[in-house]
């Protein structure tokens, strides 16, 4: 592990028994099936409701807004109303989404899909959805809260949208590199966007910095899931614990096939198409398509896109105020968010 | 149409182009695929994305939530942002409901599910709740939206509480009438509560008066749903527009049915699943399931805890302060909420 890959691995921990406390108080004790549902999607409680250990996801959104908020006034705390309400949409989002993927794992358990059915599934991310806009209200102003919720709302409307686009493009095979980063700017890097904007919010910041940050996290936000098709297409198996071309076999449309199809001549176009024409595509013709991408100088593209966009989050970092630009911990975040193997 | 539906169909209108006016500028100008889905959702465009003039709904809940505001402060404009909210909500809830249920029409159009697939439909859902808390930032001071958010975030709570309960009642054979009345109390009274609770708030009146106003709502709810369930097994087909012992045919469990299965002795009980076990139960099964509910007085009970919770309905009214306990159109709310014939 490098050094940015352990911050981030300690980062959460510096947080975490605050956020556990703030989150915990907004779900609540009610104790009916719905509720158990959720403490279940959150990782709190086994499929019977008994507590345990379970993975709850790195809590990338609700760190990034605390480390924000903390790095401009000193304290996390007055961020933590805000980033229990990321993590709440994020986990929001996450129920709708295996549900429209069909995913039957999330965090190496059953989905809740899977166990309770898509209609308890659309209800546990309509929960906690609602409950992400309950956190904000411990906000420290009326002021601030009200700015609060206008920026969660107008973030929730961006991942629907992009949401919305991945789903539509499923149908598509016209996409292009330029509308996939659209997609993924609203359905993913939106909310790493809204995360530094809030903790700058809450540290009462002036608005030209929370823009700057906005700016910053839209950039990281990209370039991760760029990273992340990177590592879906070429990731090393050792390090990811998944097969060579994971994504490939999954016949999943991320950036890699987008580029290869807009790259390549009508011949190479043809012979992708009759690669992933099989239901589950063999080792062979995994093979067959990456060598493709290497032909059509896929893989440089797409580095160069990462880069690009971890570029232009260097330079917004550079340009916020001293306590931030010069902030170590966020020049590592940068460097995991568009470097890491895994 | 007795004086009270007249009320009730006028109503509406009274308040439509000032509602239609604040809800377009909050869903705004976007022309994206899934704000097109919003928008034929809500009943303004066909499938293409064509203007025309489609059932939009009744807008009870805006309009109760209008009617409060300006029977407390003689103008219903302050509660414009919540009336509009709450219509949101009450259309992001249908849009997940369709999916629960498998509904392909809604208000005489194809659901959205039914056009453009599940995950489509999830997302206008979640884009229309997401815009429902946009819209309550218009209201007059940070201080009344900072509660209208925690109102609407609770109210969402208890109408995923209901739907979920409502979901899992399916799958139930032991279902009781106090259970089926404490799901319906949540999945459809409370948003009826909430409705004239955020009019009082918007009007500036007293927190007693929004707790006496969401109590004369809540009762208003619960027998509103009674006599939505009273009209599905015992309607007038003349006026209904629908078959005899329509919600019958359709299996659903609702109080007639809970009612019957409490009130009926064993061999009743095995009749009644005997009348209930085929796929489509013909004419002279839901003859046989009227005829036992007659024979076990389940009509007379039913109509009892209907005129129970309008009892309770006009209680609340008249322990409210003078404007709104001899309001007359409030009176003529609560008697077509209970005694509705379609």
């Amino acid at each position: 592990m490098n050094e940015a890959a352990a911050l981030v691995s300690e980062l959460p921990a510096r947080y975490a028994a605050d956020l556990d406390r703030v989150l915990r108080s907004v779900i609540g004790e009610h104790d009916d099936p719905i509720h158990r549902m959720a403490r279940y999607h959150l990782g709190w409680v086994d499929e019977h409701g008994d507590p345990g250990q379970f993975n709850r996801g790195k809590g990338l959104r609700s760190t990034l807004c605390l480390l924000a908020c903390e790095a401009l006034s000193g304290d996390h705390r007055p961020a933590l109303p805000a980033a229990v309400a990321l993590d709440l949409i994020h986990n929001f989002t996450l129920s709708h989404d295996d549900v429209m993927d069909r995913d039957v794992l999330r965090r190496g358990r059953a989905s809740v899909w899977k166990l309770w059915g898509v209609a308890q599934a659309i209800n546990v991310g309509d929960l906690l959805c609602a409950r992400a806009f309950t956190a904000l209200g411990d906000l420290a102003s009326p002021e601030t809260i009200v700015a609060a919720h206008r920026m969660l709302a107008d973030t929730c409307v961006a991942v629907v949208q992009g949401q919305s686009a991945d789903i539509a493009f499923e149908g598509r095979e016209d996409v292009s590199v330029d509308e996939y980063l659209d997609m993924i700017s609203r359905k993913t890097a939106a909310l790493i966007g809204a995360s530094l904007r809030l903790g700058a919010l809450a540290a009462g910041a002036p608005p030209t910095t929370g823009d700057g940050l906005a700016d910053l996290g839209l950039a990281m936000g990209i370039a991760f899931q760029i990273r992340d098709d990177m590592l879906g297409a070429w990731g090393d198996p050792a390090v990811t614990g998944k097969p060579v071309g994971q994504d490939l076999r999954r016949k999943k449309k991320t950036l890699p096939v987008l580029a290869l199809r807009q790259a390549a001549d009508a011949p190479g176009r043809a012979r992708l198409a009759e690669l992933l024409a099989a239901d589950e595509p063999a080792d062979r013709q995994i093979q067959a398509v990456l060598e493709l991408m290497e032909r059509f100088g896929v893989r440089e593209q797409v580095r160069g896109l990462a880069d690009e966009h971890a570029a232009r989050a260097r330079t917004a970092l550079g340009a916020l105020p001293a306590p931030l630009a010069d902030h170590p911990e966020f020049a590592a975040l940068i460097d995991y968010f568009t470097t890491r193997r895994a």
